[in-house]
């Protein structure tokens, strides 16, 4: 990989557990200038937004763009639970559909229009790295969040693009996705690690909003908070997650 | 190819002579339920859009999205010509940058986003169909028009999906090209048969809305324009655009 210390990066942030590790890795490991990309898609858990302008501040970015795909959500809102449009509620931890491995929180095309955004932002920076916070272990089932897809993604980007067809060494873009292949504890571990701060981190699919400062208190029972539950209880270290009361 | 009649498809459509095309082929002899989407992305050409509501009527769509991608617009301002923001020219039609065989016309990671919009909305739609109109033969060299891109994102379509993880024949969705190809004269030709009528189409980068509809008037100098008008020239029928005075 060819990250090169100093050089623009996009890093995909949106606020949660896994997105703010990759934008410690980023920023700290490999020292890139970040250019941090969220996005407001309608999400049941929109809250998060809060949270990764946090992180961006915190980590220093040199840009953080929110972008609005307002129209995404609308368009995926009868196939997706995860909209706050959508008539599916949001399932419990382990509640799965019998019909089918992948839960109706999986947001139809949704890694693949963020990285199209991210490659799109890239490539007007002159950035050739792309980080991405995607896990295909402690995760979902999410076929967008698989390493074949990444690498399917990475050629994709590579035809794509002026830089990937230009590019003296052929390489044009690459993706950065450090966490595939992690359990959520050593996640956890490598964030501590660079600095992060989970406590202002949320990841809970459906969270309410704390009276005193608008974030999040998390419902401790959809799948996500399952997963980041046992990923602190794995690490060895206390949960810095504010859950809703008695979840 | 697996075109099923009746079955729903989601086609790209910009107003202009390829995608309008490609609508009259899905509509009219793939017999699909078509719906179209249109982007908003601050293109100095968003007039193209009239045209396009124009063609959705015409061709009796299912469905018609117009999506605003202003977002996209900003981020790539620098390093493109073809959004309103830009600070560069629209070039003339062979004047190429001596550093690169990509006009400052390409918009950086356009097609993946738009084809990313489209794979979003056809798994919400549970459509298997997307139809886009790029050219490789009569076009402006951009990356993500060229077999190789489609061919590479169809891959990345059937990673990224529910439906390309659980399609029991393992196909998932198909990118349907079927411009990709033909010379422009070719194309005229196919979409006349079939009832096209390119009056109501516009190519022009950088038009200029005509007093008594708002439509469009083309400059005539842009290389899409003067990849058109060859076109016309080629297939030996009249050209029915309208030009602003003199070009």
């Amino acid at each position: 990989m060819d990250m090169r210390k100093g050089a623009p990066a996009v890093v995909l942030l949106s606020g949660g557990l896994d997105s703010t590790t990759v934008l410690a890795i980023a920023a700290r490991e490999a020292g890139q200038r970040v250019h941090a990309l969220s996005f407001a898609y309608g999400q049941r858990h929109a809250l998060e937004l809060r949270y990764a302008a946090r992180q961006a501040a915190r980590f220093e970015v040199a840009a953080h763009e929110v972008v609005e795909l307002g129209a995404l959500g609308r368009l995926v809102a009868g196939a997706t639970s995860l909209v706050a449009d959508s008539p599916l509620a949001v399932p419990a931890a382990g509640a799965r559909d019998p019909d089918s491995a992948i839960p109706t929180t999986y947001v139809p095309g949704r890694n693949t229009v963020f990285l199209s955004y991210a490659l799109a932002w890239a490539e007007a920076l002159g950035a050739r790295d792309i980080w991405v916070g995607v896990n295909a272990v402690d995760y979902s089932g999410y076929p967008d969040c698989r390493p074949e897809f990444i690498a399917s993604f990475e050629r994709t980007a590579r035809l794509a693009t002026r830089m990937g067809v230009e590019a003296e060494d052929d390489a044009g873009v690459a993706i950065h996705a450090p966490l595939i292949e992690l359990r959520k504890h050593e996640i956890i571990a490598r964030g501590l690690a660079l600095g992060v701060d989970y406590g202002e981190t949320t990841s809970c699919y459906d969270p309410t909003p704390a009276g005193e400062d608008g974030l999040a208190l998390a419902c401790g029972r959809c799948e996500s908070c399952a997963l980041r539950r046992a990923g602190f209880a794995d690490a060895g270290v206390d949960d810095p997650t504010r859950y809703v009361p008695g979840a």
